[in-house]
């Protein structure tokens, strides 16, 4: 391994099919770019003007219930339309076709002041219960084949309400992402009868270079093909298709792995810590999907403070995803923090 | 096309084989999230401070000369190392490769109080003759296969210094974006015989839905994939491979396309309008590239004005590239700015 970490490569992606190019020598340069701003402002349990908080009013005019503690709702501007016209245009190398689908906002909490960092792990356990119901209950119905569950926590992350809360989008068809992802599983299963990340998390839990956290059910760890400084997946240890066949007495466990992971974040940069979380797993096509094995990802751009993040710009938007610290540092410095958060019994 | 202006749909991009969602119906929400710094900065034509300077010192202790037009020199952070080790890492799941190169940085001009927006004509010429010999040597270097040519202009872009400076970092293998160009337009000659942005452009030349400026020898249009709000392609009429093949008459009306963009760029939000540009064209591996046709990309984040971005956050990252107004308005509002510079003999 000592070549990962004195020379620029690259590494493979086995889920994406995609590489990420490693600059680890250049992990000390100076940067005088653009600054975030700190994020250490302290909220009100209650705000009276936001739009997610219990009792309040939403643009649209409807009133939020008194929620006690998980909330959904339909997005007032969603991305998708559920009933809108089907349509197909195939004009030469013009090409489109209608999509569909339904877009719903879920409050963590009712508690303003919260991100799940700050929620205790019961609290945490009933966000789980609820992507799971929403899981089935979109993924019934017609049209919609694939379902996203995803946050983006900080207004960096392009979040604009920092009431703590996420999205859930559906579809009629599966998005980029999710297809690379499908087709590589299945090449990968097909192979060697058992799930990618089966065989990936034996290496890995062999290896430990990249363990950040693990419970009897889960793992945290930063993937060898970590695109973000501080990118980590959480991985059941057991091959799932989805979080439906998540056994109702490890959700707890899955709870446990996200307060850990983010309890560290914010401890990193002593700053609420912004990401994109989203969770990757089966369509909901009835197709047999016994090749994926889902998982939670989280993109965090920030790099070396609380100020300072990675941009994905020129180079990485033409080219590939380049880092400069290696995941094997990252994860040695996420592990050190998880250890010292047990010690330190403050969880 | 009327569907395509009201109900969510999604858009195929031929080039790299992925989809866009679009969601025209979204224009009009309203944006209470982070806002960008409106950047109205005026800069003195030389600045003591800045290590683009003509004659001012670099972080490595090196002297710029008292260059007059483009100035060219390897990065003193190159993200790729030229005489790294050679290595290989294949173990299940694990696997990398080393990455070779070479990363330059090139100034537009040294004029620190300029961009590419307020050179004229004739000193933009320069930098794509510029462009031209660094692509013809760096890819004639053992071990370079690829030369990519880009800019991030902006903060926002990840920018760190204002001059008006651009990159180029060549390397051993093909990253992913170009890879999967080089796939679509490989397949699509071998079936047709023509480059597929030649028979694009056909379609487009006769629709004029989204065609913001053209003379004798190049194109800008909004692509009908585009995924940025105001994305934009230059593309050389006549299929080239890469830009040596660029007649060197016609080197000048790509220098006017690149110089009429940019211009109207400022002019939509009345700043200096980030983004990030970059040229994507054969790779330089001696193998027969006459299925591809360079061309010019700009991906400029802003939304709305010069403080309201779009994030590629959550969903995007997740799932797929997703936007709100649609190719052909973009195209319009900057089409009209077009047409308005030269009624207006600004140009
Ligand atoms: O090389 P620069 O300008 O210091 O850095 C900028 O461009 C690079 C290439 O797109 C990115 O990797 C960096 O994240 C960005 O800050
Ligand atoms: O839906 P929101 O929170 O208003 O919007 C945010 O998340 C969306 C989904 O990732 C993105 O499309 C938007 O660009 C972003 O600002």
């Amino acid at each position: 391994m000592e070549n990962t970490q004195e020379y620029s490569h690259k590494r493979f992606n086995p889920l994406t099919g995609e590489w990420v190019l490693v600059s680890p020598h250049r992990a000390k340069r100076p940067w005088q770019g653009q600054e975030e701003d700190a994020n250490q402002e302290t909220r009100p349990t209650h705000d009276p003007d936001c739009y997610l908080c219990s009792g309040n009013t939403r643009a649209n005019g409807e009133k939020n219930p008194d929620y006690e503690d998980v909330f959904v709702f339909v997005n007032d501007f969603s991305a998708l339309q559920k009933d809108s016209k089907q349509f197909s245009l195939n004009d030469g190398l013009i090409k489109a076709e209608a999509e569909q689908g339904i877009c719903k906002v879920i409050c963590f909490s009712p508690d303003h002041s919260k991100s799940l960092a700050d929620m205790n792990v019961k609290d945490i356990q009933k966000v789980i219960h609820t992507w799971q119901s929403e899981f089935t209950s979109l993924g019934k119905q017609s049209n919609i084949n694939y379902v996203q569950i995803f946050e983006n926590k900080g207004a960096v992350m392009g979040c604009s309400n920092p009431h703590p809360h996420g999205q859930i989008w559906s579809q009629s068809t599966l998005p980029n992402e999710v297809s690379k992802k499908d087709i590589h599983q299945k090449t990968y299963y097909k192979q060697n009868n058992n799930t990618l990340l089966q065989d990936y998390l034996k290496q890995e839990l062999k290896l430990k270079e990249r363990i950040v956290f693990e419970n009897r059910a889960f793992v945290v760890l930063v993937p060898f093909w970590a695109i973000w400084p501080y990118e980590a997946m959480i991985v059941p240890k057991q091959p799932q298709k989805d979080i439906i066949e998540l056994p109702r007495e490890e959700t707890i466990l899955f709870a446990e792995a996200i307060s850990v992971l983010t309890k560290i974040y914010d401890k990193l940069f002593n700053t609420s810590f912004p990401y994109s979380s989203g969770i990757h797993q089966a369509p909901t096509n009835n197709e047999n999907n016994e090749h994926w094995h889902w998982h939670m990802s989280f993109y965090p751009p920030l790099l070396r403070s609380a100020t300072v993040k990675k941009f994905m710009v020129g180079y990485e938007m033409f080219g590939m995803a380049q880092r400069d610290i290696t995941p094997e540092t990252a994860a040695q410095t996420l592990k050190h923090l998880a250890d010292n958060l047990y010690t330190a019994k403050h969880f």
